[in-house]
């Protein structure tokens, strides 16, 4: 009995890699969606956030019938508690990335991103996509440096997030309103992408440590 | 040791009511903070904050913890699991709260809302601290007519959002890209705001009944 137990916990960590690997390639997709204005590719994410949702309703069931069912110790708990958790900061990460996927398609066939943002743009998808690589990494080893890793790349999100606004504000900007809250709110959504990557890295920490670390702790095992 | 649980299980709830209550209060502190461009109110959302993410960690352990140490019925698993993802969304909207204020911080002396939109986001303090008022009652009383109160007020907040895109694209909008994205993204808080109070009120919804409604089910109760 105890055996199997080990088998459905791992099982669990399975499934949450699993929804982490959806909301990358969702994430993945979105961006080039948006960036070649690819209706087709947009659909193709909008269509797919079903799964992730179905996914984390297993995981949430699992976790708690093995805190019913067997007698967890305290890293077991946290991890099942924590996979109650994070199974729904993935799910937010599939719904981050249908909304780009929305965006795209609601300017489809014109391009939401201007061309001076489009490097930003890129570099943004790159950065969540790594990210959450990073975390599929992070929930399958339980290495804290590649937790540390997470929260360095969320600081470079940050950065571009930040320059986005200098770049919408700036007098030189000459697209109008209508694009500067089109960027500003799709950069929101790679920021909090990337911030939800977080959350999951530290709840990782916690798992393994018994303490939660804020962002800047987690980077400091860099 | 049974009735000991039904208590435990009742000081969960009450510390749910309790989140709920703390969150209506920063975002009720929050939108006065922002139209009347009040910086001491302001701050007192920000520094309060961390209160409601205490809260939300204890009642995710006496959560888990009741689950491990008791046999909980089917629908008492639907609750405590339910409790985790309950507290993960009220902390949530405290930090929704905690946005506002900021953007009231980081604007002070200047008002962050022009005059003609003044209405408009006095409307949507008054529709999130109505649907947080529900979603209280509804967590107290699992009473699912008060759950489709919130789904409709979730929509109306879903129109004042629209119709603020409507009035920052429009031709006659004279205060730039800086005050368009300002009240962007705040609405946005707000709507996402009432959002989460409507994912706990399907939540509830689901406790009771063991499915899990659409917004659209939800309101069909009212």
């Amino acid at each position: 009995m105890r055996e199997h137990y080990h088998e459905e916990l791992a099982a669990i960590t399975s499934q949450l890699v699993q929804m982490a690997r959806m909301a990358e390639s969702a994430m993945d997709r979105a961006t080039r969606a948006l960036l070649d204005a690819d209706l087709a590719l947009a659909e193709s994410v909008i269509s797919d956030d079903g799964k992730l949702d179905a996914l984390s309703k297993q995981v949430e069931e699992s976790s708690i019938s093995l805190v019913a069912l067997q007698q967890p110790v305290a890293s077991e708990l946290r991890m099942l508690v924590g996979a109650i958790r994070m199974s729904a900061t993935l799910e937010r990460m599939g719904d981050l990335a249908q909304h780009v996927a929305k965006q795209a398609r609601l300017r489809h066939p014109a391009a939401s991103i201007p061309t001076e943002l489009r490097a930003t743009f890129s570099m943004m998808g790159a950065i969540a996509v790594s990210i959450v690589q990073k975390v599929e990494a992070v929930l399958e080893t339980r290495n804290l440096a590649i937790a540390a890793d997470v929260a360095t790349a969320d600081e470079a999100m940050d950065r571009l997030h930040r320059e986005l606004f200098t770049t919408v504000l700036s007098p030189t900007w000459t697209h109008g309103v209508e694009a500067a809250i089109d960027v500003t709110l799709l950069s929101r959504y790679y920021e909090r992408f990337a911030d939800h990557g977080v959350s999951i890295a530290r709840r990782v920490a916690y798992i393994v440590t018994g303490a939660m670390p804020s962002r800047d702790e987690l980077a400091e095992n860099a």
